[in-house]
């Protein structure tokens, strides 16, 4: 017996009641009247956009016994309940897919991995499926219905239309993957580029929740930023955006994958960093993992290929504050195993280069499991469920 | 007797209606229809919107006599009606303010300039209130009330408070130039940082009309951006936003004011160009006028400095379009009378660091009389004025 009901639909037909919701599942239980101040709204707005959600199980409300007055009743909260609804993200790696199955509060359930052989459109398309398939099956024991599947790739990624436009990790061009994998899987399917996925999870249910203007920077095999500026994503005019990577530190530096010299990535991202280890102490470092060992043991030259990382990490972030002037910029990334390389390099470049008040941003860490890719994906589904944005539904 | 009525409100009181009116504004007459499809109304809604402004003369409507068709009445346009109100527009600079008054479309219909022999507040003050006096006198001509002042000022400016956060250029800080302007002039005050002031004028009358993200790349003294992303000006947490100008591009490069080296404003603003040339020729070299006009005798070493120029410009604009993916790069500025001496060096180095489709936007080349900064600060006049949004009307 299958639990799922895949087409559902969010029972908040109006803007108010979309934003409601949104701002009681950033912002954990709120009276009414918080939650009509947080959004804007008046209380009568709120009362309204409230009951269909309240009717259909996605709010609840119960007294908040913290805060019980004197005399009368006590205050009542309203709450998200997350196990009304779960969603499944997915994160394409060039290994394996990495699979989570989440809650409408975006908490993991189940994490699940499927290795990956082939590349091409369609293996990733049967995998992606397969991995789906696992996860709908356990999801029964949960009693709740599937309602959305989220899948993270990186690369120029039209979300509206569900389509990756050029993703050259994966080496495809122009794949209609929200429809197919909707086809496959049977639920409605939001793609997202990787990095704006999980800087949606932040803003929705992490340190950026609240928060009109910060960014997630990721340091890792690549170096990527995700913006959100006057409280939306930004996801540029022609599908580039926070190529935070490509930004130049110093013309006369190693040359880069995109034909320019001296980008971030072409000295931070993992790569580069091995590669220069290798010149530096004649070691053949294997990868990553090596290079972080070698530094804490302290050989020779290899701390120093790190802090010149952290500086064009630094550089690279005060160009974005320079810029946008956010308030909060999170570190983020499997590249975080070599934070404590160059964190103070960071810090230091960040303040040297950043104007005036743009350096009263706070930048702050964030430890990064791989799962947190395929939560953003999961997030992106969850977002397109509550504001009814399903371009691609199974039919 | 005084035209003016200060106190005159804007008879659009929903979203809908200031959203229906800008659209008019900004794309010019328009069918009922073709403004509710812009503007993603029904036409009920338009409608609706559209009855108050018509009565009170902000709107007219008239037959499209060039659609006629062969059949049934012609479809009749929508359009603003420029001279119902008028608005004051002040740049300050350091030795002069410049004041145009325009009409509701933000067309000037005079321009005045007063000396400015003092940069204190109060000094500043009262030549803003000879200046919007003047213009206030010479508006009674016109038939129609002035009903706000926009003043723009370089520096950290905190719009909605009103204030200037930080002025170097003044050496002003802090000050709260919109309640003292107000009572100075009696007129609804909005003030703005200068480069978003020319950013606000090109989004709803100008090159940016109807684009959802684009910059405004400004070149002169400074090298000044002003930044739309998904529709909205960014303003930055902090004040600060936009400073292509200290955007890094070669660390290894000439010190800038704001105490890094290489700098896009050390490199290609008209100081920086300056002493360069002074010191590649020995001459002199008085400002940038001398500057431009020693290139177009070919005096040689004098082309080198602005091809280098050109090409810092050009890596700015490329991390500008690299971070934000704009549609449209909009690069003017008095520095532009050099235009033709570093236009293909902008061009070659943004195209060389741009990302991917990030190449694909749009850059293109306004003029811009000095007469335009005053107009920008007109423009966030109009707009304050339409979305009702005055927070410091005079008590
Ligand atoms: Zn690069
Ligand atoms: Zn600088």
């Amino acid at each position: 017996m299958r639990s799922t009901s895949r087409t559902e639909t969010f029972p908040a037909h109006t803007p108010a009641a979309s934003q409601i919701f949104t701002t009681v599942l950033s912002h954990g239980p709120l009276t009414r009247l918080e939650a009509a101040r947080r959004a804007g709204l008046s209380a009568a707005a709120v009362t309204k956009a409230v009951r269909p959600l309240l009717a259909d199980g996605y709010l609840v409300e119960a007294a908040d016994e913290g805060a019980r007055p004197a005399l009368g009743r006590p205050a009542s909260l309203v709450r998200v309940d997350g196990g009304r609804a779960l969603f499944i993200g997915v994160k394409v790696t060039g290994g394996e897919l990495i699979g989570v199955l989440t809650d409408l509060c975006c908490r993991i359930r189940l994490a699940r991995r499927v290795p990956l052989t082939d590349r091409a459109t369609r293996a990733v398309l049967a995998s992606t499926a397969e991995l789906a398939h696992e996860l709908l099956v356990e999801a029964e024991d949960f009693g709740a219905p599937v309602l959305g599947l989220g899948v993270a790739v990186s690369g120029e990624v039209d979300r509206a239309e569900g389509a990756v436009r050029y993703s050259p990790f994966l080496d495809w061009r122009d794949v209609p993957l929200a429809e197919l994998a909707a086809t496959t899987t049977g639920l409605p399917v939001t793609v997202e580029n990787d990095v704006r996925a999980l800087t949606v999870a932040e803003q929705w249910f992490g340190a950026g929740a609240g928060l009109s203007d910060f960014a997630v920077v990721t340091v890792g095999a690549g170096i990527g930023c995700g913006l959100v500026v006057n409280g939306r994503v930004v996801a540029g005019a022609h599908g580039v955006a926070g190529e935070i990577g490509h930004v130049t530190v110093d013309p006369a530096g190693p040359p880069c994958h995109c034909g320019n010299r001296g980008c971030v990535e072409a000295i931070a991202g993992e790569a580069a960093i091995v590669s220069r280890i290798r010149e530096a102490t004649g070691i053949p470092v294997a990868d990553a993992t090596e290079a972080v060992r070698l530094a804490h043991q302290g050989v020779a030259g290899v701390r120093e290929v790190y802090a010149r990382a952290g500086e064009a990490i630094g550089r690279g972030i005060a160009t974005v504050a320079n810029l946008l002037g956010p308030e909060r910029v999170i570190i983020s990334g499997e590249g975080l195993a070599a934070y404590d390389l160059f964190a103070e390099q960071i810090r230091d470049a960040f303040t040297a280069a950043a104007f005036g008040s743009a350096a009263r941003c706070d930048v702050q860490t964030r430890p990064l499991p791989f799962e947190e890719w395929a939560r953003g994906a999961a997030a992106t589904a969850i977002q397109s469920f509550i504001s009814s944005d399903h371009p691609h539904l199974s039919r």
